[in-house]
C-alpha cells in the first residue's frame, strides 16, 4: 500500500483493492497548545487523541450506516490505529458542512448583532470551503453551484443528509448527559453512481459539546462517550 | 422637519407628511484617503460627490421606477442636494444585496481558490449584515430567516429584484463603454402592505466600473455617466 495524503490529524493509504485506509495520529487542530475544532494548524499532539478519535468514529459511523445513511466507513482496526474506507471525491477543493444547535464560534463571530453566546439555533446548516489560506470561507448555495463545486440538488441533499447524522450524533451525547452545541462533517461522491456520503471522521475534534454549560474538551469527551 | 438619522454619506430627515427627505454630503466612504465602495468609513470629502451622487441616483430610480420595480424615490431636489423618499423599514438592522458580474473585492478574497481576479460570474447575487463591527458578514438565506431578519420568499423577491435592477444599470453603463463589475443595493419594506422596494441610492459609490479593464472612481464615473 502506498501513501497518497498526508493530512493534519491523519494519513491516507491506497489498499490497492478499491479500498483506503485511514491512519490516525495523536496531533489535534488548535493554536498556540490550546485545541480548537475551528483552527486550521496543528496546535498539540495528545498522547492517545489518535486511538479515542478512531474509537468515536466507529463507533458513530457504525450507528449512521445502520441507520441507512451512506458513509465510507468499512471498517476499524483500533489496536493499528487504521479505519478502512471506500475512496471519495470531494466537493471541489473540500467542503466542511455544519450542523449548529447554539450559537457560538464562526456563527457568534459574524453574527453576534443578532444573537447572544449560547443562543439556541435550530440545527441550523452551514458550508464552508476548506481552505486554511482564507480561514474556510462561509459559501453560499448559488455561490457552490456557480464555482463548479456542487450542484443546487446535492447542496439539498447535504443539508438533510447533514440534519439527520448531526442528530444521532446529539441523541448519543444526550445519553451521557452532553450537550451537542455544533458539529461539522465532510462528504463525498462514492461509487460509480457517485452518491454522496459521509466521509472522514466523527470525533471530539469535529464537535463542540457541553455538559451543564461547561465546554468539555475532545478527549475528555471521547472518554465521557466511550466509558 | 427633524432630522432623525446621521449616516456616512447621507443624512435623513421627516418631512412630517409621511415622506422623509434624504440630504446628500460630500463624503465618500474608503480608508486613509483611498475610496472603497466597499469600506465602512467616511475616507475622504470630495467636493461636489454629494450632488454627482444625487444626480445618479435621479438618473437609475426614474429608469428603475419606469420599469415597474418598486423603489423608494419620489423625486430629486438637484440644487439642494435633497431627494424626497417614501419613508421604508429595513430588514433586521439593514442588510446589503450584492450583484457580482465578475469576481472582484470581497468575493474574490473568500472564494480565490477556485476563481481570479476579473473572471466572469453570472450575476450572481449575495446578502451581507449591515454591521460595521463584524465588517459586513455574508449571510445565508437560511440564517436570515432564522435571525428572523426576512424569511426566504422575501430572499427570493430580493435576489430576482437584485438581477434586474443590476440589469438595468450593467445596460445603462454600458451604452457609455463602462462595464459594471459589481453593485450593491439597499432594500426595505415599504407601505401598508410592506412590499419589497429599492432604497437608499444608486451612485458611483455603490458599484465598481471598469472602462478597458481600467477601475473608474465614482466622480469620473457620474462625470462619464452624466455627461
Amino acid at each position: 500500500m502506498k501513501k497518497i495524503y498526508q493530512g493534519k490529524t491523519k494519513d491516507v493509504f491506497d489498499l490497492e483493492n478499491g479500498k483506503y485506509l485511514l491512519k490516525f495520529k495523536d496531533d489535534v487542530t488548535g493554536e498556540n497548545g490550546v485545541f480548537d475544532p475551528g483552527a486550521n494548524t496543528v496546535g498539540l499532539t495528545m498522547e492517545g487523541a489518535g486511538e479515542a478519535g478512531l474509537k468515536l468514529t466507529k463507533f458513530f459511523f457504525e450507528k449512521i450506516n445502520a441507520q441507512g445513511i451512506a458513509t465510507h466507513f468499512v471498517d476499524a482496526d483500533i489496536a493499528n490505529r487504521t479505519m478502512t474506507v471506500l475512496p471519495a471525491t470531494v466537493f471541489g477543493e473540500g467542503v466542511e458542512v455544519i450542523c449548529r444547535y447554539r450559537a457560538v464560534g464562526s456563527f457568534l463571530r459574524r453574527y453576534g448583532k443578532y444573537i447572544k453566546e449560547g443562543d439556541s439555533l435550530n440545527a441550523y446548516v452551514e458550508v464552508t470551503l476548506k481552505d486554511d489560506d482564507r480561514n474556510d470561507p462561509l459559501i453560499t448555495d448559488s455561490a457552490l453551484e456557480m464555482l463548479g463545486v456542487m450542484d443546487k440538488n446535492e447542496y439539498k441533499i447535504l443539508e438533510d443528509m447533514t440534519k439527520k447524522i448531526a442528530k444521532i450524533v446529539k441523541d448519543e451525547l444526550a445519553k451521557k448527559g452532553l450537550e451537542l452545541y455544533d458539529i461539522k462533517f465532510e462528504f463525498g461522491r462514492i461509487g460509480d453512481d457517485k452518491h454522496i456520503a459521509l466521509i472522514d471522521e466523527i470525533s471530539g475534534g469535529n464537535m463542540r459539546a457541553y455538559k451543564d454549560g461547561k465546554y468539555i474538551e475532545p478527549l475528555e469527551l471521547e472518554r465521557l462517550m466511550l466509558e
